[in-house]
């Protein structure tokens, strides 16, 4: 059992090995593929390093190998993960002050940042899509490169490849609510419904009794929802009318001026983007990580985000390997598990994983007070897929439009042109080249 | 057969009955009952000493009667025209400008604005229609009050009474069209796709030939459709890539900020909301129609808006009089034609007209570049219907979030909070009173 | 204006020129082009002189043209009048006898027959189709091709020429219907619903008012629509229990058993199938035709079925022509109108007809009484067309299996076996040939 | 933990004590009560007598009580088991020999015969889940009373009780299918989709792979498939047309007429009809179970039919008390599963079990050569469920036009009032009386 890590020389890498070392009997990989572009040659090399020594501290005999030729690393694998950033932190950083130009949020995964970003990577993902067709075609491939619902939208509507997309923000939702509430995980379910970076925690059910009413009538629960799991800037009363937790992710939506005015006053007070914060950690990460006397995971890997990443994903491997037939909350293809979205669009929910893989459980139309906010996301998700496949620009300036973190025809106009200016040497299909 | 004015105060009503003076082959009407409620009666007063002269001059045999009983007016009716304005000018004055506290669009038919007129025009129209319902349960109820399309479906689902929304925007863009193309209006067709104000011309065809793709590749139609008529404050490319003619009512959600700013700079120099204008345009036609020498439609009342409003509604009646199956762009219920919209939604399209009513033809999917506009504001009409019946606040809120020129759950609290105080006079629903 | 009439060498045809003399002043046409296949020709040529004749004698200045060449009578048309039967007699002789060995109904347009001279038909009108859009890609196609729904969406879906599907059922049943209700069939407004051969008249208004109820629980009405319009053999409570008047064609689904006997009778007493029988009448009717004297429509040719053929024809032809607004019941791509039904296909209702086309109305979802057998045949339709377009020998069998008129797989099995075999010399596509 | 069993008097039950047997460690139940009609006292004191015997033959401390009074047996239970037969096998030979006066087939789940059993189960159904509204709201209502998939539709529909309704077919065709093919039962995934006893299973898996394609071009496997799975009188080709292995209850529709004509002959050899069949075994069968020394599960009950019942049955019930998250075949409210079924409508699919319920997996549209069989029966299943609550003589017969199983209006008629009279004692809502 062969798994190739596209991206392998992210500061995340230790993480997945790590989980890999404490599941040895459940998945009994053989081989660590780590592949990376030549401009990550340096991470990727020290990513090894520590990888190597990690495994062998653990004793573990798990082969990891680290090479910039990807069909290489692909050959015979049966999962391959994706953690790419097309254009590495130099682009992000674009992504995220571009926008602030215009009074727009910048951030990576929505908004006018997102947007970018998928135009960038889409055509990428495709190609690894169609080298697996060619070399692993019944390779599974877990994708945690975001925008990561579009990403995967894209893979399954344009590729073969099975492909299941993967956040960490349901698990860790999941972990603070049963802590919260102080029961055993497994005595909690949650039904999640929308969108990734756009979902709610919608029902809520402690050993098969539905609580959903009586906790959202409970100041307590309200006031621990609201400002530790929503991590929301303003009043309880957005969830109290809800009903739902929304992913923290959607305070980008409802709190969506305190958002701008922060990323703004880190910019007056010098400290950059988050592009540029996270760059001083990864720096400090990969200095450590070179240390040759360095054979574990180090604590502060933990405060880059990410937590939980390597159990969401490798949980997800487990549940297709061992056909458990575990739920997991992932990102799938839709085929009417939210009957009033498109039947091809890729959603975020509960899931019966098992060999066969995921499964979405039919959960029922959209609450009403969520549907127009997912369904003009869902819109310009698609047609964010349609143009990053064609390169088009019509249906780029649509598809910005269609957001609604874009406001106004001209500022759409404008950042559309400085984005695709910014990212020209990764837009090709934008530029009379070719596209995905 | 006799019809109906309810609002029949309003400076609107002498163009009706001029249209009916030049209608009396079409329709042989017997007697206009105007109605109005005790603040308006000195307007009331006016409107009736006006038209009656009118209709002397013209030497028509139409009766016109005033009246404060409501229920008189309607017994026996054949068709009844609803032009009301709930609380008068001075909501009006509070709809545009409590919105604007909070940096957000204070306009009477859209946003937070339109959503106050919303709560308290629907329990007085339902009243309507409940009346209809004993006094003439066959006759047609044209409604002119906006939010024309909200009111209309408010009034389909919850009475048994036809209704028929109209708006005179659709008719205006038609005009202006077969103008600026130089052909007669019976050459052009143009299919017309949305809701009340927020609708566009999708389709064009000439003599039955479509140039669509044609005219939106014109610049010089393109430089005429977006500034002449959609009046639009930014650059051609927004009309070029939705290959479709806005409504100008569309100006308010592809460039809300060039509104509220204009919005602001009226208050900043001490003209007012357009309230406060409109009322000085009222006056001085109140003072002109009081003039016991005045017998014809004075030529300032065009300056008034609502151009176009009784040739709009009367040639609907007269279709439906004469059974004469004309095609117009009206507001209806949507049953499939708009099918990615709900079945039961009131929809603004085209429709054909006979003596059975309006009956919307089929014009498939919304184009995907207006569709999560289109699908946002249709929920949020929705839920306001839902809040004006029920008197429930969490409803109005989850409405409020829907709304596409709503920013941020604080600013959506606050505005509710303060609109349904200034307002409470007419929302006894919201206050333990009864609603609709 | 040139019409072409493919198949024009149809004992039908006198009855389309009787409706161009008496429509000279709506329809300006110059040149008629009858087209026929060589098998056809001697036909062609005694229509060819009949009709020029009945020009001459009404000294309409219409040219009459007579050719095989398909193309040569396409160039420059504005109308395509389809009403060919592939295979001829022969081939509906077999279509109507091949199922009555398995005790099913025989019929040409439903059922296996229908289902056979789909088939048969549907590369043919691809093909003229093809020819259309090479040599008149902007002219109309009226398709009286039976089975005409089919038929139609065969073309929308594999074609871009626009082409709208015609039957007379319908006029036929307004007429009918009008005339009991003793008013003038303009005061008369019929909801017309479903597929062509497979529709209902589901809501009956005179002068605006909705008497549906009324009527259907009326003795002397049920008693004329069941016996008289819909030609039922059974009880007046099958009309009760639907409201609505179910097209004469769905005789042949509510009381199959009857149908197959009465066929079965015809083919023991020696009278054949409806094949021989129809080729008596036109044999004689086509002597009739060639006597050098005859200059107009004989009477004979009114009990040849398609009375009102003409008559639907050209009143379409002038809605287009003349941009007149009028409400026609045709066949037409549903986009919505039935919601329940697919977006793609082709149904047979209400239409606003003008130069831009025909636009259905409306109408909301089926009836529940009818929506299990309308959905079934559908389905069974769009599987045929598949079957016929691809050549695929399994499609063809789900469609069979699909068709409420099939009882048994192993009767789908042997008809679909006897089908393809007798009319191997048509169906090229299943036997290793082109298909459409 | 209490159960009750209502029809506790039925032969199946020892099968179901068995089964608690087994389950000690995973199903803690405390309590059995057995409740019946007064017209069963004397099978329920047998069964009493029989299960006691066994739980003290086994050692097992459950309580087993029998008791006329429903409402006591419910206080206080946590999961309700019905199994039912309103009208005893009296009122089944009438579903069975009525329909074949009219040369229709007499089947007690589907056809006419499931039409008239739909009609005198659900009221008392509904009663029965009105008690526990009252009693036990909490409770867990597992139906196994046939036609199970509409009983449990106007449950859910009518109440607000959790039911699932079970069938054992799914679980015979996953044992049969991983016998014939050697595997684990584990390592075998197979999606089953449809209506109860009208479903398919239409992709199977081994260890995650997709062999559909593979097993169904396999001669071997059509062979077993089709003649020993499906227990199909006709020919293989049906199974590769479609794809899909089709629950052996679809014989009645692939195969109506050699059902019928089976049933026919076993009236003239005086065999009667299944009832009369049946009542025999469950003489002999109670006859056994009354002897005072016999103390475990006869091996006779197997030939009795409902094989696996207990299994299918307490293995959901495991996974809801145990919140096992385990694939369990059921049937659920649809809410997207299927989407081109109503979103209200009880499927048969595959779902998810846990403490919360069961949560049926997105299948996608039906493979287009089942779905008009699928969406007719639907449409005539819910139709059944309004007449059946309503008491509607117009409805009844709607139902019985929309069932592909009943032939001609005239017949539907016939079959109606007869069914209506034979069975009038049960259902007063169709004769004044009250109903559900």
């Amino acid at each position: 059992m062969k798994i190739a890590i596209i991206g392998g020389g992210s500061s995340y890498t230790p993480e997945l090995i790590e989980g890999l070392i404490l599941r040895t009997k459940t998945l009994p990989v053989t081989e660590v593929a780590l592949v990376d572009v030549p401009e990550g040659k340096k991470k990727l090399d020290i990513i090894h390093g520590l990888t190597t020594r990690m495994l062998e501290k653990a004793n573990v005999p798990i082969k990891v190998t680290a090479t910039l030729d990807r069909r290489q690393a692909l050959e015979g694998c049966s999962y391959v993960i994706t953690q790419i950033r097309v254009g590495l932190m130099d682009a992000r950083a674009k992504d995220e002050s571009i926008p602030l130009k215009y009074n727009h949020l910048g951030q990576e995964t929505t908004g006018a940042g997102g947007f970018a970003k998928a135009l960038r990577t889409i055509p990428v993902i495709l190609s690894i899509a169609r080298d697996m067709e060619e070399l692993c075609p019944d390779a599974w491939l877990i994708n945690f490169t975001n925008p990561s619902g579009i990403v995967t939208e894209a893979v399954l509507k344009h590729s073969s490849i099975r492909c299941i997309g993967l956040c960490n923000a349901p698990i860790g939702l999941l972990r603070g609510l049963s802590k919260y509430l102080e029961i055993d995980p497994d005595d909690l379910y949650v039904q999640y419904i929308g969108l990734n970076h756009l979902s709610w925690a919608n029902r809520i059910f402690i050993k098969g009794r539905d609580v959903t009413d009586e906790l959202f009538s409970n100041d307590d629960f309200l006031q621990y929802a609201t400002y530790t799991l929503s991590g929301n800037p303003g009043s309880k009363e957005l969830l109290s009318v809800l009903k739902a937790i929304p992913s923290y992710y959607l305070n980008y939506f409802y709190y969506e001026r305190q958002a701008v005015e922060k990323e703004m006053e880190s910019l007056r007070n010098g400290k950059g983007t988050r592009a540029t914060q996270v760059i001083a950690v990864e720096n400090e990460l990969f200095e450590l990580y070179a240390r040759p006397d360095l054979n574990e995971k180090p604590p502060q890997l933990s405060q880059r985000g990410g937590a939980l990443y390597s159990e969401a994903a490798l949980s997800l491997v487990e549940s297709i390997h061992n056909n458990d037939n575990k739920m997991h909350i992932v990102n799938v293809q839709n085929k009417g598990a939210i009957p009033d979205l498109p039947y091809d669009a890729v959603i975020e929910t509960n899931c019966l994983v098992n060999s066969t893989g995921a499964h979405a459980l039919a959960s029922g139309n959209l609450p009403v007070g969520i549907s127009a906010l997912v369904k003009a996301v869902k819109t310009y998700e698609q047609l964010t897929i349609q143009a990053a496949v064609t390169g088009c620009r019509q249906t780029a300036l649509l598809a910005l439009l269609s957001n609604p973190l874009i406001h106004g025809a001209d500022n759409a106009i404008n950042i559309l042109n400085d984005l695709l200016e910014a990212h020209r040497a990764y837009l090709p299909q934008f530029f009379g080249g070719e596209g995905a």
